[in-house]
């Protein structure tokens, strides 16, 4: 019953996978390792290892089984948690569509047999378990696909998470893997539950289409918390002025539209090389689907370079907004020394020692004479006011006054 | 009558949509929900929705129905209320050319009827109903066009709103869809109604290009209006100097130009595809005209960069306008200070209690003799007044006792 | 005698263009309107109109044309007032080739012959009367070319005008139009007057490019003169610093090399357009002559992005010299006010009134006992000195005291 | 026994490479010299040498040879101190698969001898000793490979080192040329000595898509390197502000990356040159190991970019930085300067010598009465106070007493 | 004996020259005219005149004419006062290959005849006594090369220069055309002196590639000592920190680098066309010296592209300089006024002339009664003493009072 692509588990093994010593530490319990150093130490360990080696990512999780199985008029679906009754199931129902849901990988015999069953490229399944690969396709055994997608998963803007879909199109399956129990593909098993579904009519490829297409749509919530963001930050700007945090803020974000895009553009380029694979791959009323992904991914990285411009924008708007508060404080300093110390210097005149009458009893009438003259200190004093009230003109003319 | 790329009400529907739940809430009264807050709204809730479902975008107008029917020597426009009537209208007179022009999407049943009527493709109905779409062209039935045009409808700068037209060719036929009563398309329709005009010696594809090329016309007001506005920003600072607000125009006019941009550069692509389409499609006497359409585009995008020049060099203008008020404040300063707090010193000097007779009576001659000096008040203002001149020159050598 | 490429007035019209309203105040009294204002009232004006609609520019001038006749033994060179007369001796002279040159277009009439007689298309006679056109080529009835150069009139550095020379080659004959009595061709003439030239013993292909080359080498002046321009505000700003109008004239070159670039780019795929055409309608024998120009206008576009980079050099000196200023003036507020300020304290504290003798008449020893010593004063003046010198000697070593 | 690709030492030689001369002074001994230093020495001499000449670079390593024979059931791996033996054995074998490996340049006898019996160009022997050479391949006889790579070899950020690796493929072996005795090619070495691997069941252009491979995966370590420094000095800048060594540091990273980008750039156009090879010399089997290659290249390449990016905002986060503690120290100035001054001024009034009683007994009550009002001196202390207050309220409402 | 392709004297002359007037004042005691204001003259002058003229640069020299005879066995090297005898050695010889060496160009009827005698095409003879033509390669007569070349001519960083080298190749000729007596090209005369040169033994078309290579080469002194002076600007700021001198030199090595990528681009341009070439032109066997040119072009280009992102970091880091030494220069002024302004506000507070004892001997006791404390005045310098300590412990602890 197994179709000749999917020579399954008595066949030979044209390229048998070396023997792999189980990754040692593979415990889910470590989970609380932080995602990034274990990516790092996982990098760290593969460079030097034979190309085309399977290891499991410390932390990765034990794997769930689910089994989809479905034509235009049946509907199955399934958690097996033997790999052997799935596969039995499998092989007796060559007449459904099914679609195999490899959640976790913490197995690495059962991934060994997963790839030798349904014939996949050990590099290839390299790829599904390896710590981060761009989106992409291949096309192997002249009419499978091997497509990986990045599923971002929003809950807040500063932990966008992007987990990696891996899919194997098949005559009739496709096999989907994944690190993660909850993922964003829920959507497409609502629609097969749902009694009448395109996807139940169409080929298994259409599957495929379907799992790529949710993965771009769920792209977009992401995309408008951080436009959102963007004009919050804006406006709080404008309304308070900026501090450092918000320069922090503005900093995350541009980390996030460069990681999106880096998301983004591979996404395009793998539909684009679907659209570009012969008619016998993808049959034409099949592209016309494909070519709706390709919109909507272009649409998405239009939407990530005018980010990147308001991103810019906003980088100028904090820096003008930093020199405008230097500014003001200038203007303050600048404001009040220039009017106080020349008053302070008049003042001074008149606190020096130059006396009329020396110790000796002598006068002398060119001492200061201003300090004897019978209106001497209220002319002054208007003097100062009038010093006073001639510098804040200038200044009042000169705008330094208004607020900014 | 229906010609065979029509296969009109009784015909099988190959790929017939699903059936869809209207759209709740799609009540045209909710209008007054902005229009930035509709499409986030929409876009959130298509995610995870079956490509190619039709649901109508909340707050869109009830469709109004206008069908314009001409031949070389025959013209007729009328508003149907009543899609019956005028597909029979249209299915009576194949020997002529119609423009069926919807305009309002908001009756779910009726754009179905459409879709089946003139054998859309779901997606492409997706796309006319969706919330945002680039400009595009598709290629159906090997010989149908599906183009999307973004209408900008310059009322106000800071207000450059831009609504999608939709149109679908046929052989003897042009299907127009748009969520607007008025447009920029009145033009059109006038060379229509007026008795003479090229567009009714043309074919069909012929009335698509008219409706494209009027649009990117409409891109032109908008266009100079950005051009002036920055030249009068330009010119304010020059004349007034920068504050915040103008900072604000700045970054706003921005924004304008590169959302210009995202609207002008898909439509440059679209054209180039339609002149790359085969003889079939585009016959070479209407590829003279799609090239005239592209040189505008071209014109467009070209207008759009130098804007963007334009305005970087505003922003210099700015900063560095910014930069020389602080200058200015400094200058300011340090003239002020520079003069008077030596001044104040030597003032200070002479303000000292070092007294030639102390309490007892004893004469200390080397104790400020200045202040006994006959003319030893005088001289001392000579000299404030020599040390206020050199440095008056001096600041006037450096050039900083003029405007900048 | 006529070519069969040149139908002339009694041949049927194929693709006449609809009847069209003289345009309206077209005087060319009115020159006194600026170009820009002129540019856009007239793109206002057509936003919606026909395509392929005839309209004269407001202010275009009333048109004048020569005729210059050659071949390799004859020349003749004439101006009709008449067009009638002009194309009398055309027809009559088929076996020599013409130079038809045209220049303003204010007589819709006689433009609207122009093109049926030479069979040229509405919308190519729409580019050439309109208010911009990038340059372009564009093939037509198989063998013909309609080229569109952009010839700048080098007058002022700060009013670079670019005019449109459109080009529509035939078997045997060029049409050229320009808004402009005056133009850049005149050396083209002088050469056709000489009596031995190239030109005449070359196709008419070869006098169109005669002319597309002349208009290309005008543009080195101008360049030459921006460079220039460029080097002496570099020079300025070394001797005498920067101010507000270099600012305004860095900004203004700027503009002009944007310009310049808008100019030479289409130029440069227009040269490449034409080498790409095929052997029957650009013999081999042209191509070394296009691929010349082509050189040229590779080097003209590396001569502006070289501008480019020296026009940013130029806003970083700018700049940077802003900076230096304010560093200055910093330098000096500091360097007096870190002096003056702690002299003041110490002579502000011997103006103290702690008084050895109480009002009461005792003595209190401990009161500023400074003020008492027989040296007092003079020991003071000397502290105050080296407070001074000290300070000096800080600065000298930041070297706070060098001019920069 | 040579197969007819390798024509061994009595064959004929097409192209003989000109007699040279050993070059002078290239003693290990030297290995002092600076590699930069010695780069341009090197550089300079080669100017005006015949292309093709080959020399060796001074300060290059004295040659070991090492041989690895192997087949699917066979091991062996030796160093030769004798080319002569080493030569035998590999012609005694050629039902083996050969890795010839030669660490160290500095014999150049010895490398003519292998340029000469191995049948490799000259310019490519010159490429192998040369000072500097992007990654390349190059296919010459038809079916052979010339590889070069760049190794990176990670102990410290500050000292990325890279050296040159490069590959010559034949039917049945792989010369590999580098200037060094440790090398990143160790784990490839230790695969091979396991009992069981792929490299030995595959053809020898498998061992030199290994060596590739590990090259590539020695990006990693020092990406990841690059990646957590700049992250670290993110994380400083918050922490404890910038100094200038920061700056010394962001500028010395951004130096790494430059660099980086032209080590992975080079590598990914040499692999896609390889993938764009044909059928006959990389085998559709090997091109899905040179693809995963390829992968790895770009998705280093993306880490390169998206470093660059971060290096931009870090950048902006410093010149942030520095704005801001500009600010601050400013603030400072402005506040005690702004509280201080106005209070010197009211002092200073106050010891204005207007006094009462003039020396002649004459009393003017006009003087300066505050003096002698009973309560005056409280009330001056608390009119001072009061404008301490409200300075401080308007500073602390300003936001300018906050750390920031 | 001249082959067909060398047509000379006698034969008719297919595109011949329009006689040209020898150009006024080219003399070569001109020579103190700077290139520059030549250049700029030369090319005012040319414009408008007829494409194709020959026109002898102002300030050019004298021709010297050499002639290298060589073939495998045989060598000669001549200078020829007189062209004729230069000809009929040339024509006498067909057997042997020629390197004619044209130095200097102020001999018009001289380059005719050379024009005439070697079949060059006007337009290409024009391109080697032009001013400037970027690097390029022509195919004309089927096989034979025109290529330009700019050798450049590093005596001093701020003094680089660059000349032109025109290359024709024929079957058996290579002719070269440059204004300088002295070349980069010596290095190549001496590789054909000595007995034995690869040279020898190839078609005249690798004398074209060792010459064309050999200016390559020549790049890279003037790269290397480009790369050693920013690396040198970049020690001193870090040094003697900035002034306005480096930014003068950072400006300057800018310059130098974007004429350096304007030379190296149209060689690498270059040499790629010539490898696109078919191998009727370009044989393989030649094809890989080229290849290896294209290396060396590319490597060029890295290096130019590393070097503008050094000038970029070294402009950061002048900038950031710039802000520093500003940064310093306001913390030295903070300290010291936010020192002192306090002290003399306090100092200032004691000298007020509230006097406990009125004229009128009434005694006020609330008048500063800290003056007659016994302890007063000491009391006073120890609050003095305390604030400075106080705002001192501040200011270190703000880090303002170390260096930096």
């Amino acid at each position: 019953m197994p179709t000749d692509h999917m020579p399954l588990a008595a066949s030979p093994l044209p390229p048998e996978p070396e023997p792999v010593a189980p990754a040692a530490g593979a415990d889910p319990a470590l989970g609380g390792i932080s995602d990034r150093a274990a990516t790092r130490q996982a990098r760290e360990q593969t460079v030097g290892q034979r190309p085309g080696t399977l290891t499991v990512r410390e932390g990765s999780l034990v794997p769930r089984l689910f089994l989809i199985s479905y034509s235009e008029t049946f509907f199955e679906e399934k958690e097996y948690p033997d790999y052997d009754a799935l596969r039995a199931y499998f092989q007796a129902h060559p007449e459904l569509r099914h679609w195999i849901d490899v959640r976790g990988y913490n197995n690495l015999p059962l991934m060994e047999r997963l790839m030798r069953d349904f014939d996949l490229h050990p590099l290839q399944m390299e790829d599904v378990l390896g710590d981060y690969q761009r989106a992409k396709v291949e096309l192997f055994d002249d009419n499978r696909l091997f497509m990986v997608s990045r599923m971002t998963d929003f809950t807040s803007l500063l932990e966008i998470d992007d987990d990696q879909l891996s899919l194997f199109t098949g005559p009739n399956y496709v096999i989907s893997f994944q690190d993660d129990y909850d993922d964003c593909l829920e959507t497409v098993r609502l629609r097969l539950r749902s009694g009448f579904s395109q996807i139940k009519r169409k080929p298994a490829l259409y599957l495929a289409y379907a799992l790529t297409d949710v993965v771009l749509d769920h792209y977009y919530p992401t995309m408008a918390a951080i436009g959102d963001y963007i004009e919050s930050l804006e406006e709080r700007i404008f309304k308070n002025g900026s501090d450092r945090r918000i320069l922090n803020r503005i900093l995350h974000v541009k980390k996030d539209i460069v990681r999106f895009r880096r998301l983004v553009y591979p996404e395009r380029e793998k539909i684009a090389e679907i659209l570009r694979m012969p008619e016998e791959v993808i049959p034409e009323e099949m592209k016309i689907y494909f070519k709706d992904c390709y919109d909507h991914a272009i649409q998405a990285m239009d939407l990530a370079e005018s980010y990147r411009e308001s991103i810019s924008s906003l980088m100028d708007l904090y820096l003008s907004d930093q020199s405008n508060r230097m500014n003001e404080v200038m203007k303050v300093l600048t404001i009040i020394s220039s009017i106080f110390i020349p008053l302070s210097f008049v003042v001074g005149l008149y606190g020096m020692n130059f006396q009329r009458e020396a110790p000796d009893g002598s006068i002398n009438y060119l001492n200061m004479p201003e300090l004897y003259q019978p209106w001497g200190y209220p002319i002054l004093l208007g003097i100062l006011a009038l010093i006073v009230t001639g510098q804040m003109y200038y200044f009042y003319r000169k705008g330094w006054l208004s607020s900014r």
